[in-house]
């Protein structure tokens, strides 16, 4: 049994002198942090300043590197890239982030992709091993954030890779164990207190219960959580909330020894 | 009286689809390469084929970060940036190359500023020290390229970098030590064999002859030479059989023990 | 004596999934929008839907071109461009916003420099002349906004353009009818009841008082307002209200015949 | 029976210090261009020269917009994108490109879409609709060049556009009368003489023959030409040649009374 859980967030969504997100209240709230690095979101100073944040805060940072679309902030896929080329992206915004960490003082600890680079390569095995690939390639040490019965779960063993399984607090599951299409009415969850509940249950359990009620073995070693929204922070602070309450502890996902 | 000496020449400056200088002469005749990182020209698939390659011949592989600018190919300054501003951004740059390079099984071992930042830094004090910064912050063992005389070699001397002094072989000084404009008559040198001559005496004598005939001690580490013109290239070939005949060793500058 | 005025406002500043700016509530207090043309903020779709806001609210609708510079919102110059270079950007996003516009069943009235653009035309002949040029080029009606006593108001004069001499509600003026430097003390008005009273007075009178006390005459067809903060917001409906107390009219400044 | 043809040409596409094709060679041999506007190649100042030389060479030019996507050059699709986002983003294109022509004395005088946005609208629907829908809003003046038998078509005439349709000189032709897939052998042609005499046959006859064998209807205002490649250049030399020889007129395609 699980009786430590790290929460993830991502953070520096924010482009020049546009803001995103409500970093100040997550980080309060997170252990760890995804950092855009400038492909979809983000540029050095953002990175940066949320890299200084989350070393003041005591918060793991880790890369979010995304596909290269700034105008569509990473969510719209990029078809035709080769496997060479989705493992140089990665690569660069892993080492971007490195630079500015080292330069802060602080350590970039893993890496979890954003958006649509993220959603191609759960379900594309050529994306997946490449994002694998790339950190391997920069440093093998570094974790793997990985969702649960995803192609990247497979890469990520495949590069022998540690890996830290995440979950949704406010997203159904089906049968397979796979996030419900948001598409489909029932897929994300709003009440803050169910939410919590559910992710107390995720952590204790080592479970989690589809739509249809069947409980399904699933390893959490993080829980994302968002920011976008109001209601997403009031959800955030519930679960930690909830956590505590239960004897949870909320820390960062063990790194390599 | 130095012996050797490295040949450093810009390259990867192409971008997406559109092809720039010629790579594949230029990599035979230097020993070391300055990477475009991304700002002002090159990509991550760019920069790891041109890392690719300098790695095939064992030539040196250094990053070349500029700002921002990909439309004015960072020749053009960014009037209003902070020194924090400057240091993030050439940090984000080291480090995506670094990454890059590790990557492709090889490792940068210096940094020179491209274009405008160099050009600003020459005589800006932030602005150079800011670039200092961020090397020694990210990787204090990166060798600082810098031309004689300006205000990089204090800052270098400031942050406590190692240094890589650069002449150019095709540019004439004033009494000061200091390239003259190209604005003026005279500035840029075209000969090859004027050109190839005057490197060997260069590294043959510690010093450089100004347009007055003033002979001026000048620590010749580097020379910096450009593919960007078929006559570029020529000289090029010409410098580098002029320091074989003269029995200059051409070698990379040495990396910090 | 001037019994008409414009209120005129940047909008549209948003970019992508970022937003910026109080368009909602500042289209109801302005009479005139300079919305923004994609190279400093704006894109198609927000140019779109700020074309089709400010005709659902019998707004005019101008340009407001500002330099190739995304990530610092067009805040920083471009050292080195051409005059043909500004006149081909500046007609460039005229005509993207003129298309626009036409598409949504409205039309583009005036032209107003945005930001660095703006500051360097106000004080460096080539640049106003080449904005100037290139409204001129594409179209001999639109109307040139241009700030009093500034270059822009001579380079209007030589292309023989309609322009529209523009105040500013919250900034100090010095004696020679130009504004005191931002970073000078009481450089920006902060009372919205001083600020209000000030432009009823610059309305009526066709004059503004200097820091010193000396009564200028200065042509008033537009006030900048503000929408970036909720003080400014509160300040534009002061100005807005104060106008009407007066009986002074709040319309669009009239375009060429 | 056709007795005039139209020669189209990709044009305009370098951007910033990159040059790409051989603009001088092609402008020579093409009755119309197509310039590129800013999205996937080209910039305001590439626009102008483009259209200058145009113009000074009697040639006609036409939008050519793209996906906005310079790192891969318009080539990569970009999935979920509104209809009313494609709308946009061609108005917008279209609009520049008429304002940097018409600041140079010339007229734009067609629309054809570029890369991955005509190869998603050739078969899909809502895209080719969204392209027709602005060239209708913006100017319904302007020619809708269009691939035969594709999507373009029906959205042309729902749209109620003046169309040139276009065949592809060097690329083979299937039994329902569309480009056999470049993945596939012998889909492109390469004999220059092959290429040119099939080039008059298609005009004097007003038909295609198919890969295997079937001759199919098909209308052909213009004839694309490529100068991406030293042979391309001598293929359009060719075809230039051969209908001259036949006795074939070479003009741009009329535009709408």
């Amino acid at each position: 049994m699980t009786s430590t859980v790290d929460l993830n967030c991502d953070l520096g969504e924010s482009f020049g002198p546009w803001e995103m997100g409500n970093d100040a209240a997550m980080i309060e709230l997170a252990t760890s942090v995804n950092v855009a690095c400038g492909f979809h979101a983000g540029d050095a100073d953002i990175m940066r300043r949320t890299v200084e944040m989350a070393k003041a805060k005591g918060v793991s940072v880790g890369a979010h590197p995304g596909y290269r679309d700034l105008h569509g902030f990473g969510r719209r896929p990029v078809p035709g890239l080769t496997s060479s080329e989705v493992e140089n992206l990665v690569a660069y915004q892993i080492g971007a982030l490195q630079a500015i960490a080292t330069a802060a003082g602080h350590k970039v600890t893993h890496v979890k992709a954003h958006g649509a680079l993220s959603n191609v390569a759960c379900e594309d095995d050529m994306t997946a091993n490449a994002i694998a690939k790339a950190i391997k390639a920069v440093d093998p040490s570094l974790i793997f954030v990985v969702l649960a019965n995803s192609k990247l779960v497979t890469a990520g063993e495949k590069a022998n890779l540690s890996m830290a399984h995440e979950v949704f607090a406010d997203r159904a599951y089906d049968d397979n164990g796979l996030l419900v299409s948001r598409s489909k009415p029932g897929a994300v969850l709003h009440d803050p207190k169910v939410i919590a509940d559910r992710v107390v249950r995720m952590v204790q359990d080592g479970a989690v219960v589809s739509v249809t009620g069947k409980v399904m073995k699933m390893r959490t070693d993080t829980v994302c959580i968002h920011g976008d929204t109001a209601g997403a922070v009031e959800i955030a602070q519930e679960v930690r909330k909830a956590l505590d309450a239960a004897g949870i502890r909320v820390a960062p996902f063990k790194t390599a020894p």
